[in-house]
């Protein structure tokens, strides 16, 4: 690289310099890692950034750059990547790592989606990949999984990991509105105009697959992941929730049966009782259940720029120190959403009598006995809430009876199906 | 090592053959990792575990002997220590190193008085000395700190590290008595004969010293750091803590203010608010709060045979992987114990009258002020609690008044001071 051996220095590029690139080079211009050095720094029209606050105190032999190639062509040991996106990021790491470079990023989807390749064309040049950052933000769960966890058999996984939803739903349970509350983290900054892949799962849904690889060895496609909106959940199912000891929260999920992976993302009812109910705001949070050392809980900043940047800068010193590399196998097996849990069935209908034997009916019909019935008092009778809670059964079997019941009359809305976390891996 | 380099199998030995010792066997014979192989096992007495029901099922081929210098003499890799103490543990460890061997262990004694020697003496012979074990056992807070949190500047951590006082104060919250509850503990295992490294808070503190050298680069000595028992909390100790919004906890925890470090174990009063009141049983639970990255928790087993085998078998495949090398600078800082805390004075008196402005006198004479009084009705006057909650004020100060009160005729007892942990680090 044109340098000699006896200068470790490390020379580090930036791509993007928004939220999370620019508290990046806050981080290392604040903490001065020895032998660690910022040189170049990547954005669209570059001269409004480096013009911006955040550019201010920031080395001023720091090459800023609206050209990739410049920085992919520089002399630089480490790329750190944190524009996002598939296209063309995926093409620039691969350039990189073809060039010699380490790469360091925070790009789950590309992570999720296209990582296998990533890996393999960094293994074959000798150069670290390395992406803690990309799941749970600032909660160390994957080098912790990867360093500390290593030596049990973890057979599942819980988290919340987007926090924009933990922020919606923790929200809600105190009365908030959906949609104000939605507004309330846009203005935030929680959330962006756009709130698909936050409440419709996609996001943690790649961060679930991400975590899968790292905990379990399996890889993921996240496209076989079922995945749940948070859109149809309503103040009435905080409600019921609280009477069946229950609050609703986005969970990750993902356990292995033998060869097969159960995977799925989507409100779900949690215990109170359960650390995933704990976790509020925008936190992120996993609880991994190993067969030898049972249940591991991390929590903490799940997005924001700097905890973002404390996972970058983490991984970007442990690639200068050569302590990034973990021979991660991977396992063949079957990905499905068939889980045996019992399931929240919230019904919005014009009338009552006659309408809960129907509904048992359709549900024992499919083979799904009825747990408990439930009927808040003070609702109208002309579109009343009320509420089935299932024994364990299969997703495909509750599905089914769900999609006929839908059918009948008198229901209002389509029925809410949420999946009911069970308290079994706390004691 | 009379192997030919094309033999990428890893030999490992294990010193001590308890519950520690035989759960790495069991989880390395469960796992079959591939390029990993248990090679000799040493105990004293070496006949009866070799016949004792947890030999069950290990390969044929390992070598069982009760002569340590047949392990340090033999062609194996990797020693795993689980024998515990100083002597003459350091002395098999050190020759382990000089002949060329890597070492993992839980020994949180050693590591925390003499692991800098240690650590030197592996560096010169470019050998690992791994011990994520010794800390809050299956919970991988000494790996996550790592290799996860290097990028922020942790400026405190709280920790519940000692499974057995968490069990018998979340017991006691509940109603039972010490007394009892440490029998409880004794005949379940959790605690030793002699609970003393237990309930007078060195077990914890030598595993303080430990964390905080692994997440703040702080060279800690044990013998640094207060330590105040749990003997002396009491039932009514748990009814005021629950007036006050708060249950209690033997904590570890320190802090960084410039280029002091602020260390304490003992019991406090924690805000039932604050995750650290969560933990329950024998779990342990450690907060990290970073500069960049706000709070992390982390929260699981903290003892016991299987997940402290998880902890050695992690750090055991990362050696054996070659990934288990993190530089690790020491800043000079001094050590002190003086916390400007809010403090719970409990006093047991024979008469009231003139009593509390005796005791506000005392203490602000001292220059500590009063925060709350609080005195719940139905004790006997004859024997009557009641306890005073100060603003922050500093250690010294509060320890000065509390010995002029315990000179008073009429306190019955000595007077308990507690620290109380606020929740400023919780939002």
């Amino acid at each position: 690289m044109g340098r000699s051996p006896s200068t470790p220095e490390t020379r580090v590029a930036i791509l993007g310099f928004g939220t999370v690139g620019s508290a990046v080079a806050h981080v290392l211009q604040a903490q001065q890692f020895p032998g660690v050095r910022l040189t170049h720094i990547y954005n669209r029209d570059i001269r409004r950034k480096r013009e911006s606050e955040r550019a201010a105190g920031l080395g001023a032999d720091i090459v800023w750059t609206e050209h990739v190639d410049e920085v992919l062509q520089a002399d630089v040991d480490i790329i750190v990547e944190t524009i996002g996106g598939l296209d063309p990021i995926e093409e620039w790491l691969q350039m990189a790592l073809r060039s010699g470079k380490h790469v360091v990023t925070a790009n789950k989807q590309l992570i999720a989606y296209r990582g296998a390749g990533l890996l393999q064309l960094a293994r074959d040049n000798n150069r670290a990949l390395v992406y803690n950052a990309a799941v749970a933000g600032g909660v160390p769960v994957i080098p912790a999984t990867l360093h500390g966890l290593q030596g049990d058999r973890i057979t599942r996984l819980s988290g919340i990991l987007n926090g924009t939803c933990n922020f919606i739903l923790s929200h809600m349970e105190h009365g908030a509105d959906y949609a104000d509350v939605l507004q309330q983290a846009q203005t935030a900054g929680y959330a962006e105009a756009d709130p698909t892949a936050d409440v419709d799962g996609f996001d943690a849904r790649a961060k679930l697959c991400i975590l899968a690889r790292a905990a379990m060895q399996v890889g993921l496609d996240p496209d076989e992941v079922p995945a749940q909106s948070i859109r149809s959940v309503s103040a009435v199912d905080f409600h019921y929730a609280r009477e069946l000891g229950c609050t609703v929260r986005q969970i990750a999920r993902a356990e292995l049966q033998g060869d097969t992976l159960l995977a799925r993302v989507g409100p779900m009812l949690v215990p109170r009782s359960s650390p995933i109910a704990w976790s509020h705001g925008t936190e992120n949070m996993v609880v991994t259940t190993g067969d030898f050392g049972g249940d591991v809980v991390f929590s903490g900043h799940g997005a924001g720029g700097n905890p973002t940047a404390v996972a970058i800068v983490s991984d970007l010193l442990a690639v200068a120190h050569g302590s990034s590399s973990v021979a991660l196998p991977v396992r063949d097996c079957a990905v499905t959403g068939e889980f045996l849990a019992p399931y929240y069935l919230r019904f919005i209908v014009r009338d009552k009598p006659g309408i809960v034997s129907a509904i048992s009916g359709a549900l024992s019909g499919m083979g799904a006995n009825i747990d408990s019935i439930l009927q808040r008092p003070g609702y109208p009778k002309e579109a009343l809430p009320f509420v089935v809670t299932t024994e364990p059964c299969l997703t495909s079997v509750v599905a089914s009876a769900v999609e006929q019941i839908a059918r009948m009359p008198t229901m209002l809305e389509p029925p809410l199906c949420l999946q009911m976390l069970t308290d079994d891996a706390r004691d």
